[in-house]
């Protein structure tokens, strides 16, 4: 077949989708940032950013170290593969760079967005959509040349074979892994402690709007958008990217499927590449566009993304798999989850339907019930999302020559086949990562256009325009929540089944994974245990960080003269520094939990342990992902509602109760719920990393 | 051995502890029920209890008859015992009598506890304690009882062997989980709406003290503590007992262990009987007894007994099984599960230690971070309960013989032998359920009576009396609660390890329960779900009830003339069946949810996905459950330890933010979570029931 000669159409994929984010941020770059005291602003918000991601780096970077050590010692005693303490160490580093580009991007599209904004709408969207499209080429374009390059060295510098290949390389999206944990987790702590702080004081104690310059914590703020908001969602995506094509390469390997089965998630992600190019093209507005139209434009160009690259993927499936259908068809069935996930996120979420119109309602009898009822809609709200990836897995299984009765001879070799469609469904939903992240990066850009534009005194024409904007980037973030989650655990699924693959091979005895085996049993307990101990964990940190930015914005109040009425000057440089601290201190704790407890339960309950914990934490932290992300969008959205005018309007009693529900959902969607997208992932690569260690020295 | 001829001995524990209960009985009646005032109060409580229990239960009655019919078609069909549509029917008529009595004693001796209450404090605790033990004994008695007469009847009428009993004996759970599902889920919507609602009005808009004879839904309240938290802790834990006994029935039969399987379960109960009896004899306090000291002398009633049924276990436990030590290791670790995961709970909740200090501190910033704090506080606390479990069931299924290395010959025999282990841990936690019970069903009884204190205008020495006696309620209810939940978990373990050899019997294939196998993983994904929709509902089933009780209450202050001066008369009736009306409504779809689940997922996964069903939700629902019942309980005691006189005291605005975190922990602690504890064991015995029917009719 000499698909082995394919390899390379992973770089050229790569190379594309670098090109085009690089066309699209000189596009981005050609505008103008606006008047001085935009700039000031800008420049502030910049120089924040730069200043906690490069602080953060610094941090991560003596994890990498002590990591990278601990693997080479594992490698020299032969438990992995020699080229893994590199592999990590790359993995990490393009998936912070991946991070730090999109964040660079961010800091710059802000106010060259509030400024055009100033001119028409449709500029406005142009310069923010370009934005988010810069992150979310580069995102993938990056994903692809790490994995081309060690595709590369691995097939003609070290002369490995497919097998070799595939299952040394699932191991290397552990350093992608740890990267996005410490990104989302850290960037999650310092925006919500900015955003929560803020609003404490500022809203609701001082009395002054969102967003005002004379909040000492709205620079913090802003820069909290940018760090948690961009850096930390594309470093989580970059690892779903990257984590789902390495998962499914090891699964094919498993499969039998050799060199076909790795160029076939190659192949899509290039198809992936094109189509978000073209589908790019179809994002435009007319001047007077409404909220909807602007939305409307956004969804085509995403679907016309979708659209392609299920068209494209048709022969080149049938192709590369001798004619094989079924493994067309799990690719399409990804494709549509991640569009049905991200509708039902919007149901839940947006103000436009039932579930959050009742949620505001709830505001009359006050902030009590405000909360139960955003608890019980994140909680329902679960219903859609799980039962879609439920039904895909066992479709994409099913499609792809899977079978579930035992008795046939043939049950394990079909069975391994019917799980590599559960791997390119995977691939199937991220293909089109590109356009789909270019749509969500684009919120947190037109927030922090929203909050220059106000704090940089701009006309009111000019912040309805960027309140458009950020409000149709509310939406967009949170449907692009909804498919972080999903993809999160179709690829969680992939990385589980290449672990039970790889385990086997490793130990002695034949794998009980029945889940009546005790180790199992108690592996499945530990693993829910761990989702909630981990969301507890990154709550506290919130709420701990949050609490030192009330009392330093409380002190600059009292003791800097004229701060209210405007003649003094709030010290944002300390609020910035505090979430800085406060972020980098509070983060170590969770990030380390997720990468000693697999390997803890492991020398303890051996494999079979970690099969059930890495089920429990995938199956719950899915559901409380979900719960979380919903919920605490709904809030938001619920008070956004009661803004505009509903139940008494801003100011009243209702609007209050519903800033309640709005702060306490801050934590639930921006720390916790997204954090839990990576720990699902990164305790599989992990586990797949040590299982050799695992396998040798476990006490069971 | 003759262990067959031993069965009786079960009745024998039986007798005792229905006598017992009834004797303790006529200790309640004999005291006097006090002032006309409180004679009338406690009336108005009593008919409404009475009231909801006789429409609850005749709502019950519907369901009971259609289940029923279906379940005599299928036994036609023969895919179960002719004998389960009667036991069915019985489990349920024992379960609710189990409740009726309960409440029916609580109700009486409500205002006897605040009479006798205003002589001492000792005698207060005298009859409040009689109340609970009651109820403790006359649940235990009864489980026994309906075991043991099945049981007689099988062996000496039907003359069926031992594991023709025990595989059909583990179906009768259903009918008993069934109406503590409804009781528990009815219950507490009730006991909620009443709670927040009066609240809502009451305490929060008319700024009248709690339990305000003037608050129109005062009466229903106090009813509501009757119907949910006596009637339904009943029926639950009244299931709890049958079912451990049952399932180690089932599993001592499959793990070849015959009559002498049976037997041991049933000594072990009576011992526990026995135990429990003895334990009661040493609950008594000085009149000058601190809140501490009371708290240790139910303690010491409680350990006593533990003690007393681990000694008495050895030698049972040595002879009936010919010297097997490790099984003995099993049921102490089963009792000792228990008491840790009783003090790990009021570690968390009980304002005498740091995490609910920290929450009432919480309060400083306001209610958001009141929430925040406890939401993650109940989230990290699930880390104890999990950990004992987990550990728990590894101990004594190493313990009882099991192994867990596959490379064994001799591993399947092995292997089930360590899961009676597990199974018999189950026993051995329950084993003194009529004292634990005794001390948890004593709070309402205490809450009851201080209501009654308060709204018969009775001196403030008798409240502060009433008011030691409940606070100590709340720490023995929160206990309570964590015991529930950790037995309802090992529970459901030993119920599914029955499902498992119960299913391979009726399928045709081996069953691959590996959880690679897409049945059973999407099988524990959609148990998770279940168990966060299923929770969302009964939430939105509190809500929605109260508000109907808010606006009913907010009319009567209104309409009704003098009624904020004490001249005009409340119409209590009316709230109490709003209360009624709403709660029967709303607990109906819940319900028929943990029916269908199971079965639905069933005919279309077959039994390896109800496999992973159960164990989704077992997993994340004993998580969720003890992260709702540890949340609401700090937030309810954190606002008492504000009330104390700590952060501003009562008033204030700590105050305030403090009870909006104690309403959200309402239904959070008194509906939802509890409700849990049944979800679980419902959907296992609901699956064990109609295994044949999915067996032969399910889609793969």
């Amino acid at each position: 077949m000499g698909y082995e000669n394919l390899l390379w159409l992973g770089g050229v994929g790569a190379l594309m989708a670098l090109i085009f984010a690089f066309i699209q941020s000189r596009k981005v770059m050609k505008f103008s940032e606006g008047t001085p005291a935009m700039v000031k602003v800008a420049a502030a918000i910049r120089k924040g950013a730069n200043a906690f991601l490069k602080r953060q780096y610094r941090t991560v970077v003596i994890f990498y170290i002590i990591m990278a050590a601990i693997l080479t010692v594992i490698a020299l005693l032969g438990f992995v593969s020699p080229f893994m303490p590199f592999a990590f160490v790359t993995g990490g580093i393009y998936s912070g760079l991946a991070g730090f580009i999109g964040m660079k991007i961010a800091t710059s599209a802000n106010s060259r967005t509030a400024n055009a904004a100033s001119e028409s709408l449709n500029k406005g969207l142009k310069v923010a959509f370009s934005s988010g499209a810069v992150m979310g080429f580069t995102v993938v374009g990056l994903g692809l040349l790490d994995i081309s390059v060690w595709l590369m060295l691995l097939r003609y510098v070290f002369n490995r074979d497919a097998g070799e290949i595939a299952r040394t390389m699932v191991m290397f999206g552990m350093g992608a892994s740890a990267l996005a944990l410490f990104a989302r987790v850290g960037g999650g702590i310092f925006t919500k402690a900015a955003d929560v702080g803020a609003d404490l004081v500022g809203k609701v104690e001082a009395g002054i709007p969102e967003d005002d310059a004379r909040n000492p914590a709205v620079i913090a703020d802003n820069v909290g958008d940018n760090v948690g908001d961009v850096a930390g969602m594309g470093a989580d995506l970059y690892e779903s990217y990257v984590g789902s094509i390495l998962a499914s390469f090891a699964i094919g390997s498993a499969a039998g499927y050799g060199w076909a089965g790795m160029v076939l998630p190659l192949l899509l992600a290039v198809v992936g590449v094109i189509s978000s190019i073209i589908g790019t093209l179809f994002i435009r507005t007319g001047e007077k566009a409404s909220q909807k139209e602007l939305l409307r434009t956004l969804r085509t160009g995403t679907y016309v993304a979708a659209a392609i690259a299920a068209v494209a993927a048709a022969p080149l499936t049938v192709i590369v798999m001798d004619g094989n259908w079924g493994i067309y068809i799990s690719i399409i069935i990804g494709l549509l989850a991640g569009c049905l996930i991200g509708y039902f996120t919007e149901y839940f979420t947006s103000e436009t339907y039932k579930p959050t119109k009742e949620l505001a309602q709830a505001s009359e009898t006050g902030p009590a019930t405000v909360i139960i009822g955003g608890v019980s809609l994140g909680m329902k709200s679960t219903l859609a999302p799980v039962l879609i990836v439920g039904i895909s897995v066992i479709i994409s299984f099913l499609a792809s020559g899977g079978i579930l009765t035992t008795g046939s001879p043939d049950y394990a070799h079909l069975f391994s086949k019917g799980l590599y469609g559960i791997g390119i469904s995977a691939v199937g939903m991220l293909s089109t990562l590109a356009i789909t992240l270019a749509t969500d990066a684009y919120g947190p850009v037109a927030d922090n256009a929203g909050g220059i534009a106000q704090m940089s005194g701009l006309g009111p024409e000019v912040r309805e325009r960027t309140d458009a904007l950020d409000s149709l980037g509310n939406t967009t973030a949170a449907t692009g929540k909804g498919f972080a989650i999903g993809s999160a655990a179709l690829t969680a699924l992939a990385l589980l089944v290449s672990y039970v693959d790889i385990a086997q091979d490793k130990v002695a005895h034949k794998l009980d994974l029945s889940v009546t085996n005790p180790a199992v049993l108690s592996g499945v307990f530990f693993g829910v245990m761990l989702v909630f101990v981990f969301s507890a964990l990154s709550m506290y940190a919130v709420q701990r960080a949050a609490q030192n930015i009330v009392v330093e914005v409380r002190r600059q109040f009292r003791e800097i003269t004229g701060l209210m009425e405007g003649t003094g000057e709030p010290d944002y440089e300390r609020c910035v520094d505090l979430c800085a601290k406060g972020a980098l201190r509070e983060m170590v704790t969770p990030s380390l939990l997720a990468v000693i407890v697999p390997v803890v339960t492991g020398l303890v309950l051996g494999v079979e342990g970690v099969v059930g914990l890495l089920v429990g934490v995938m199956a719950s932290g899915f559901a409380v992902a979900v719960y979380m992300a919903n919920a605490g969008g709904a809030w938001d959205n619920a008070k956004k509602y009661i803004e505009s005018g509903e139940h008494g309007g801003k100011g009243s009693e209702n609007h209050k109760a519903a800033v309640i529900g709005d702060t306490v959902g801050d934590p639930f969607k921006d720390t916790a719920g997204p954090s839990l997208n990576i720990l699902i992932k990164l305790v599989s690569t992990v586990s797949i990393v040590f299982v050799g260690l695992i396998a040798a020295y476990s006490v069971f």
